[in-house]
């Protein structure tokens, strides 16, 4: 993995207020465990009230967390003023996100002046064993002096 | 917009049934208000619980709608005994998702034996206006003879 | 669709312009057929040295002409002084690229300040009939005041 | 990286005999210069006439190159009889494509008995230093018993 070196020494904390302003994140129990320059990780239990039809973790749920992961991953390598918007985002989905919880980790795969892009896998956990389920290539945008936006 | 042959008479009632069991559409609000023979239509009020740190509805929460909406165009123009999974789907944001209300209509663009292609697009309804807020480009599976699984 | 208003009066001449600077274009045949403000089209003959493994045009020669067909349609509607550069874009393959000739249609979904979003639609001709093959969603970026890229 | 286990021991060999038949391989000057079970690499010679505009080679070309990689890198976990499609693809552009050569290495990202998913990075290749200048995530899938299809 690359080394990325942070333009905002404040970058983490940045990153947990920003993150803590996410109702959404609350609102599914999901928890922002690690921020590195360049990386986050996210784990959510598995909950039955956000399931699909054959009761695994509904896609947009586990795209919710990795497009979260993604934004913050890029933020962490923003200049301190910044705010981070999602351009765009695809997922795979590759195996059904059941199990006791679900992982997310994010990283820069580059890291440029307006647009960063980042890749983020997801697992599920369980019994001790984690599983890859989902993995998101995204694009971020670095928004800068938008006053009406904080970050 | 193409005219498409169902290939189940009862398609419009097992989509809604399936859609009954995806928990979280209850979870976040949102109601099956159109089916078709490919295409299907679904709306959610905007609720603070789910946005993002600006206040706008999380893109991975208008994702899942969007997701939901491919899904089960592809599925009303499946066999009886099929079930529809999502392999993949790239979002584009194209503006806040706020306003009172979000709209998705979701549409085939190619039904094939094992893969359907869909479009699906969100607007953002607010005092009678509805302005497009994101779209989405996604692949569906039709999945036969797994018992294990409900459509 | 959309009715769009050009910034730049000379949008068509600008587009032909830089259509005739890429040189991949003629290499593989393709010819612009159509410029308004927000939508392009393109053609090209099917050529047997530009296919994959089974005889159907390649479908990374397909994404060549949908990414230039959404970078022009984006283009059109851009300033002046502005150049295009394609961030990402997504194709579905939809069916095998083969017939007489290809032709596609991009068109812009949102023009936005920085950020346009496009999809393009490519279609297979064969004895008078057209079928889609493959669909583009895409997203480009307006560069302004880079002097070292011409538009 | 992880360990695959081929299911043809012939895979290399099926593998490259296949890359021969893509006759828009040899047209855009790329060769085949690495097999493993689950992963190719892939090189090309930058070439004037497959530029774009501002003279760099044209993302759908570089794409092209990411979706033969990605195709046999998926194939060469499939079993004896099989084929692969590309089903979709969403590249990022992340850097001009410019340089001496273009270096791509596509690799099996989950292999599953229909669907395989794979990304791909390509580098820039100049002056002995090399540069990501786009990276793919891709969907294909496994053809079985259509002899009309050459793997």
């Amino acid at each position: 993995m690359k080394q990325f070196q942070p333009k905002d020494s404040n970058f983490a904390e940045k990153v947990r207020q920003s993150f803590d302003r996410q109702q959404v994140m609350q609102t599914i129990g999901a928890v922002l465990t690690l921020v590195e320059p360049g990386a986050v990780e996210i784990e959510m239990p598995y909950r039955k009230d956000l399931t699909q039809q054959h009761g695994f973790l509904h896609a947009g749920i586990v795209a919710t967390i990795l497009d979260t992961g993604c934004g913050y991953a890029a933020l962490s390598l923003m200049p301190e003023e910044a705010a981070v918007l999602s351009i765009e985002f695809k997922v795979n989905l590759l195996a059904p996100a059941q199990g006791e919880m679900i992982k997310v980790r994010a990283e820069v795969k580059r890291a440029g002046q307006n647009i960063t892009v980042c890749t983020a896998d997801a697992w599920a956990i369980d019994a001790g064993q984690s599983k890859v389920v989902a993995t998101m290539l995204g694009t971020m945008m670095c928004l800068r002096g938008r006053e009406n936006l904080i970050s």
